[in-house]
């Protein structure tokens, strides 16, 4: 036994997140068994009230503290047009670029056949019930990888016929990037050169 | 504001971890809120329950669960030789090589004037203490850096006059190196080699 046990199963609960390895697993757990106890109890909680507090939104299905985000519940934003992406973060990599003042939709995921993940799997239904007479244009904002298309393709034909305008953030970008690390200058020229799809 | 204020608390909270940027704090975050309550609280409880369980060593200063550590308490292991080191993990390196039996000694730190750091930080009080007649060789197991180096030296002075044997991890190491992340080989035949000071 290299690690007295409550270190050890410190470490084991540490190696689990994403990311973290043997080694930081090892470097992270030496260090906040040095931090103050107050310290480390408030990581603690903040995890808890964290995981606790957080949920989706009713509307964009973004992570949120209210049944309504902040987004959906600013009335400044425009309901015509709606950008949606993969994941919560893209949301934080677009609102960076300060230029896209419409709503969201997050899909919580991109269609994946390799790791099954199908459309009954994201929050297609929820966005579609959304496509009230309001609605002049969906932006397809997923990742330019081969999933982030093949999901946009698969959205826009569930779009087109609605008469509803569908496109898709201009290919700017890296292709096979991830919005989530594109500068915001790069989004800011993705967005503003969207095509029809 | 681009996160939802418990999610944005979270972030923040483990931005302050070594080696966690305002990238990985962010896929962290999104990770733990979207695991399972439970593994969240355990994750939680594990964390404050490691730093309240632990204490160091009441002879070697090892980080342990117990008054003594269970290396200090093994009769199987010689007390002849002490094996001193600056970090804790460096003990996990020690062992994994399967081929020193006596006792540790953690200094908890070496010495660096550049960061104020001077002997009175560090474990180096308890080190001569246990100095007993039944002490034999005290090995000098410090990383071989500058600080390493100079503590090894620092502590091999107090050392001479009491007549036991002090020596040094040889240099087989790569010098400028980290004890915690040698290969078990290298670090076998630096014991091996391992020279008088």
């Amino acid at each position: 036994m290299l690690f007295a046990r409550p270190l050890a199963e410190l470490i084991a609960q540490l190696e689990k997140l994403p990311g973290v390895g043997p080694k930081s697993a090892q470097r992270l757990a030496f260090h906040i068994i040095r931090l103050p106890t107050d310290d480390v109890r408030r990581l603690a909680d903040t995890l808890v009230e964290a995981r606790d507090a957080l949920r989706l939104c009713s509307q964009c299905q973004n992570i949120s503290a209210q049944e309504v985000c902040p987004i959906c519940d600013d009335t400044r934003r425009t309901v015509a047009q709606i950008c949606v992406v993969g994941d919560p973060q893209d949301i934080a990599a677009m609102e960076r670029i300060n230029e896209f003042k419409g709503r969201y939709h997050v899909l919580h995921g991109l269609l994946n056949p390799m790791e099954g993940i199908s459309p009954e799997d994201l929050k297609v239904r929820e966005l579609l019930d959304r496509l009230t007479d309001e609605v002049e244009e969906v932006i397809l904002a997923t990742n330019p990888t081969i999933e982030g298309d093949a999901t946009a393709l698969y959205i826009a034909k569930l779009i087109k016929p609605l008469d509803i305008r569908v496109t898709r953030l201009a290919h700017g970008m890296p292709v096979g990037g991830e919005l989530d690390y594109a500068d915001s200058a790069t989004l800011l020229s993705a967005l503003e050169y969207r095509r029809e799809l």
